[in-house]
């Protein structure tokens, strides 16, 4: 067996079932293998940010890895921004990067480059296959690497001969990591803390946004009257009635540094200490007051809802939460884009049990506290601040989950990073709404020049202006295969959006703003 | 004044008039900065690849550097494909990429990654700004940097607070490199051994390539019988007619052994030891035969056509180059789409003076001999292997260049790359016809699957196969405000062409093959 098909085995058997691939020369053993070897689902994408940021989706909604297949370094640098997000997210991706053969290395040809470099800036395991015998063990360190909690980038980088050469041998899989639970000192030094009566405030992440986790969280909120907040973006939430609500920290600074003022005691749960996105001059980087404590309750690696549940016994919570009643469900809202209405609009129709992968910015920031009482769904975001997040989040949650309604918000400047992932959606018949806010602007930006301090004028204008000329969306997605509509009214939305609802495969609305 | 502003005036002193940008919140001063500084012209780019490859496409152009303006790690990441082709071409960039303020940087923001990690990767020179006060010195240091024999990436990391800080001073611009001539006792070695009348061969690359390069090269052709030859990939090429007709080693590795084969004395001048552009099983790396010997006339970094131009005096060669004529213009061709065909029927066509930006792969393997008696003009070739380079390239030439025609010759599967570059040619009404080969396939790795050995399979053919869905380039094009057409013959495509290059502005050519 040469290490190609070696390789492709031991992703199977380590349970491994979709690659999303740009493939190139170097790759071509491993496509061979892919032919012989039954149980891997190969999606294509366009652009390698495509493939990475399907992967992210992916895994974000399966716990478990997809591989990728990228070509040498350049297609591995391709794929980075969302492998930042997927790293930010705790998303397990293992990622093959095919190279040179190890003994070609040494010529330089024009395709070669620091592949290993570029896959240690965003990856927390990397190795460079050596030898087609070893190439198993390889891929099953992969995985096992990718799944270590709070879940890592893996990336291998696989040199040509490595995949050609016979004498591969089939690895099984590595015992699954567990998550450590923290100690019960901690905890109860936290209950001694919250149950003081101070104002509290948890904040959640990783495992603490599931079901599950909310839960064990609002059994101690309703005991302690601590606050629940999620970071400024997460990896994914549990949302909907039914669910317990919680909103974020938010993005602008001086809207943060109120919501987290006149807190005492920050228990964190799977977050980090909330800092702000960007430094402004003259604002502080940390969220938290000066006279606040910052409790650490279980790191994103450790056992997150276990410690939750462990921190409402010791404060004598009920076994059952008491979830609140977000109220009646909002109605569909008319006339031009407001984000609340929109909101309340998307609250209004979202079909139950979708996943909502947003990456809208400027439209997307009162998206969080009006689809409260929407229908139970799950809510991913763009978590690293590399825009472009959207469309291929989308396409690989629809992959993972081909029986639930995929709903993309994506801004339109973030969208023109990666609107190749609607070619992929159309090629795999995926059920994804696609919601394109087209202000025609990188609007965040006027914000954030204000923000700094500095004044707007001709090049700035001209910088954030995508107006001219307009993008046409609908053209775009139609010359990908995706079926579109442009509307610029909520009601107008609303008419179009219950449609694409209705009908199953890649629709796209361009929600002119 | 502040950091950002002596940046912008820094760079214009030395020369810089041109930024390729795709902003973020870090950058935010330097953009209000580029408002209060005369003499930059900002090309925003809506995906950063657009933006280093017009960078490419600009340098080529013009021996200078555009200055990129990049968004931290995640923004770089996004561009260094084209950066390594740029690197490879020895295009002079000087990217400049924000990045969060120093002090920020302990706290891991979401956005925070390896910024200079992965500048290393793709630059000869990184430097991490420290102080807005020797932020002028850095920005002079880039520049000379960049220009420096042969041409070079310069990154430099420009934390937010070293550009919102006063206390910047404008630095003169440092004193140009030079390019060292090699020893002459090297030149009179190679005269002897050329001119002992076995079999020689000059592999040309870089200044080698120009007018005057390659007429030095023709005269040592004239009296030695050497042939002439360009690596697979060059950086910038004069050609048609009255110019020195050269071709190139083949892609496919037995022909470019072929083309090799009985050469006795391989003279490199500006050109490196020529390589296999992969490895195959069972074929070489190094493509000279083993009775070959290698002589390096001049390296890329050394004056190139000095060497030349000795070299032609020690063999005691006429002063002027005898320019073979390449025979009549070809005329247009009927029918479906051939290469040969195809090549023919540019050359017939292509306006005097035009620029050829080429990421043509399969379709493009068969144009430079054909064309050797169009009009005369540059060629500007994918240097690196990382496709998507052509609209860019286009794109970047185009702004360098206003006064000619740039045709850019694009494969589709690289063309989906980069196809927001068409947004900024639309915008700039830059004077660019692209050609889309729409072959619906990544149709090289067709034949890269059989050249390493591997057979196609249902897998195999799933990856390699664009045309489920079709794309619509002519659809793509218009949303981003390019007229488009679509051509599934050679007279179809001449008269379009035709009609295109009549015009000013840019266009689109689908040529369905």
């Amino acid at each position: 067996m040469n290490g190609a098909e070696c390789l492709a085995r031991t992703l199977v058997a380590c349970g491994v079932d979709t690659v999303f691939a740009n493939p190139g020369t170097s790759e071509m053993h491993f496509v061979a293998a892919l032919d012989k070897v039954p149980g891997l689902h190969c999606v294509l994408g366009l652009a390698e940010t495509v493939v990475t940021g399907s992967a992210d989706g992916y895994g974000r909604m399966t716990g478990r890895p997809a591989a990728t297949l990228l070509h040498c370094g350049p297609g591995l640098a391709n794929g980075i921004a969302n492998l930042h997000n997927a790293k930010r997210a705790f998303t397990p991706v293992v990622n093959i990067v095919g190279d040179h053969a190890t003994w070609h290395r040494v010529h330089d040809a024009p395709l070669a480059s620091d592949t290993e470099g570029l896959a240690r800036c965003v990856s927390q395991w990397v190795r460079t296959a050596s030898a087609a015998s070893t190439l198993g063990k390889d891929a099953a360190a992969a995985v096992h690497a990718a799944l270590s909690a709070p879940g890592q980038i893996a990336t291998l980088v696989l040199p040509a001969d490595c995949a050609w050469n016979e004498g591969g041998t089939v690895s099984e899989p590595l015992a699954p990591p567990s998550r450590a639970m923290p100690a019960l000192d901690n905890v109860r030094t936290i209950a001694r803390a919250l149950c003081s009566g101070v104002a509290g405030m948890l904040l959640l992440s990783g495992p603490a946004l599931s079901e599950q986790g909310l839960r064990a969280a609002q059994r101690v909120a309703q005991v302690t009257g601590a606050r629940l907040r999620t970071p400024t973006q997460v990896a994914r939430m549990a949302r909907g009635r039914g669910r317990v609500p919680v909103d974020r920290i938010p993005y602008v600074i001086d809207l943060a540094l109120g919501v987290l003022a006149g807190t005492k005691h920050l228990v964190l749960c799977g977050a980090r200490p909330p800092v702000g996105f960007f430094a402004y001059p003259g604002k502080p980087s940390t969220l938290w007051p000066a006279d606040c404590t910052v409790h650490m309750l279980a790191r994103a690696e450790q056992d997150v809802i276990g410690a939750l549940e462990a921190l409402a016994d010791e404060l004598g919570a009920p076994r059952e939460a008491a979830i609140p009643d977000p109220g009646p469900k909002p109605e569909a809202q008319r006339g031009v884009f407001k984000p609340d209405a929109f909101a309340l609009t998307l609250a209004a129709l979202l079909p139950e049990d979708a996943i909502v992968a947003e990456d809208a910015v400027t439209s997307g920031r009162a998206l969080l506290a009006p689809t409260f009482a929407a229908e139970p769904h799950d809510w991913i975001q763009v978590t690293g601040g590399a825009i472009g997040h959207g469309f291929p989040a989308a396409t690989g949650a629809a992959i993972a989950c081909r029986e639930r309604k995929v709903v993309c918000l994506q801004a339109d400047g973030g969208g023109m990073y990666s609107l190749q992932s609607l070619w992929t959606q159309a090629r795999e018949r995926l059920d994804v709404v696609n919601v394109i806010f087209a202000n025609r602007s990188y609007a965040i930006l006027r914000g954030e020049l204000a923000a700094v301090g500095a004044r707007p004028g001709p090049v700035s204008e001209e910088l954030f202006d995508l107006g001219r000329p307009e993008l046409d969306w609908r053209l775009l997605a139609n010359g990908m295969g995706v079926e579109a509509a442009r509307v610029d009214t909520l009601e107008g939305f609303a008419d179009v959006f219950r449609a694409a609802c209705a009908r199953r495969g890649p629709f796209l609305i361009e929600f002119r703003i």
